[in-house]
């Protein structure tokens, strides 16, 4: 078989286990989850012994230490995937919930009801623990998952694979249910992304350049975020404690996430006051400020900010500083440099935050707190298979309901819309 | 200007009048829906000017009465028109709705909020009045729309384009609000599925053909349905006269449609007594019977159905009709030959009920109901943008609320994730 009929007919066995894995009920998909997360910390030694060949290979490639970091399984790691599932094993089952009912006035009673998608596409980079945690939240929305991990983890991802298969057969589920793809060429990325009879959504997970890649080439819809510029806007009237204390949080607890800050707006009538505390705080922490005209009048130690560094992810110690007028001011600049992720207004104004609220339209507006609880699990999803930030099918954090979509279902006394034809 | 130059430049306009639109209040929203409906009813006479060129350059090129009918714009049909622009006026708002809200343990308290796509981008063929329903639709929904119209309806849809520009310059929003394609060729739908930094969804209307170019050239989400093979399911114990009924309604009543009935599906049980009274009511109304072997047993005036015959949308008087076994039969012939639009069980049996319902994961599942039912008015949506087969965002008849998304908001009072900075 050519790799090209390879891939397609993974795809169609893919798309056929969807079709079982839809069916099964809470109490199996749990027990299924609960036996891989076992079996994962039994196997762990030959997860171990297979991902040392990736780390080997890494080092032979002179792969950086922060990527040869992401790469490494030992024992703590592995329980760590284990516990993983075992969390979204107590996670509620999304799978035919009942979201809303009504009924018509011919007595028709209609409802919404909660069904998987089918066949979850999701292509990702160098960590191998994407593995087992894609398959355990696709699983539990009731969908099959068709897997392309990254060449860095190939060894690693096909040792978990290899575990998860004999846990699905011995509950006699087609181990196509968790396909991962056996080729890492580039070639295979733009294969799957036609296969659009069999794969209803894709997830990138990776840097810009995989994403761009993606979307660029897919004939499946495809649910991604390019980047998170998030601001935190301080309002002329705001708690200054509370400013700074949300700043330090959002800009320094992790600079390297899609949550964290990357630039700050301040009103010009608490400029003078804030600013100055801001700088001894955020210098304080090594944090490098790069800031408009407006800010340089109250911070010593900044660079000028170029109009670039507004568009900027910095994911590093760097924040970009702009002194505006007015609330309207810190909207607009957000409706010019912002990514649609994260926006966080500190203010003691009830009517700032109702329009703040109501006129950004990021996916994830916050008053008066941190920009870093911009995650599924801090908002309360139980689990974030990852964070949208296009409008379609999902928007911000996404939890195992993003994997689901909604069916009617109709229930009636024989109406008919035109009178009886008997 | 190049026309393509051209066509980037409105789809640029257009996105920038989406930030207006999506501001406006439920009032504004409803007031420029009531003014548009008055003004096409005023302004008829220009309307009806345009639409004779159409019709006649459709009688020059020689398209079938059936088509020249469906482009015909007369004062009824104009008043019709205006009158569905005031039944959208008289729906709810869907954006501002809080759908949900919860309370995370730190006292953070979280919602989603409704909130507009932004750009929807239309693809239809004949039909003029498309270009004031989705104008209406969309902009409720808090839109602006990018619209590309038939060939046929040229002169039409730029009568119809042009009263609803009036109606916005009078309310000081930007025409682009409602962008009119300015040429018809098949290149401009090329291009325009290339705008995905504009467009956020494409809606096709159209026969097959038109939605198949849609969906392999779009770089757009797309969301449509390729056709409706709809079933009607009769169960060993079911209501005979119920039976019958729901036939005639879903087959005969409007034979043309996407939510008709194309396959009828008999317990083996019933099949003696129900098949030969199927017969006679369905003989009588002139449909063609194109039955299974077991159903030759029991019908006298039938043709043998192909393989083929069971994926088919006849959208004419013609039913294809099989005999299974039992209730699994019957789910298992859907799954194989059904296109996930609209499936109908009758049954008395509550066991039988609920699993055709829980196993059945078409857009619409009717218990004892019309398939005809499986429509956004039917339904209670209030107004249906198109029906969807394809499960993401969007599954079944399309109401307001899926020409919207949903974004987080979130209520604090200073929490930071990480232990207080200062």
């Amino acid at each position: 078989m050519s790799e090209s009929t390879l891939l397609k007919d993974l795809a169609r066995r893919c798309k056929a286990a969807s079709k079982v894995v839809a069916q099964l009920s809470s109490n199996d998909k749990n027990a299924l989850l609960l036996a891989m997360a076992d079996h994962l910390v039994v196997a762990e030694q030959s997860i171990i012994e297979e991902n040392i060949k990736d780390v080997q290979n890494a080092q032979k490639n002179g792969l950086s230490d922060a990527m040869i970091d992401r790469l490494v399984l030992d024992s703590p790691r592995i329980a760590k995937m284990a516990n993983a599932l075992r969390d979204i094993a107590a996670l509620a089952d999304p799978v035919g919930a009942i979201t809303e009912t009504w009924r018509r006035p011919n007595g028709l009673e209609v409802s919404y009801r909660r069904i998987p998608l089918g066949v979850i596409g999701m292509i990702y980079e160098s960590r191998p623990n994407v593995t087992s945690d894609a398959a355990g939240l696709c699983l539990k929305a009731g969908n099959a998952v068709y897997l392309r991990g990254g060449s860095e983890a190939f060894f690693s991802n096909h040792a978990i694979a290899r575990i998860l298969h004999k846990v699905l057969e011995s509950f006699k589920i087609p181990i196509a249910a968790i396909t991962l793809v056996p080729t890492t060429e580039r070639s295979a990325i733009a294969e799957m992304l036609a296969f659009s009879d069999e794969i209803d959504v894709v997830i990138p997970r990776g840097g810009e350049g995989l994403i761009r890649f993606v979307t660029e080439n897919s004939h499946i819809p495809v649910i991604k975020h390019y980047k998170g510029v998030c601001h935190q806007y301080v309002d002329d009237n705001a708690d200054i404690d509370m400013a700074i204390n949300l700043l330090i949080d959002g800009k320094c607890s992790r600079p390297g996430v899609c949550n964290a800050l990357e630039t700050l707006l301040v009103h010009n009538d608490i400029a003078s006051v804030f600013l100055p505390r801001a700088e001894s705080a955020l210098t304080d922490r090594g944090v490098e400020i790069r800031g408009c005209p407006g800010t340089l009048q109250y911070v010593s130690h900044a660079k000028a900010a170029t109009e670039e560094d507004f568009y900027e992810e910095f994911l590093a110690p760097i924040l970009a500083v702009r002194v505006v007028n007015d609330l309207d001011g810190a909207i607009q600049h957000i409706a010019t440099y912002g990514s649609d992720h994260t926006e966080v207004i500190v203010t003691k104004d009830y009517a700032h935050a109702r329009e703040f609220t109501r006129r950004v339209n990021s996916s994830v507006v916050l008053v008066n707190a941190s920009s870093r609880f911009s995650d599924g699990g801090e908002l309360g999803l139980g689990a974030e298979i990852g964070i949208s930030t296009t409008k379609l099918h999902a928007y911000g954090p996404m939890g195992l309901e993003s994997l689901t979509t909604k069916k009617f279902v109709v229930q009636g006394s024989g109406q008919t819309r035109h009178a009886s034809n008997s």
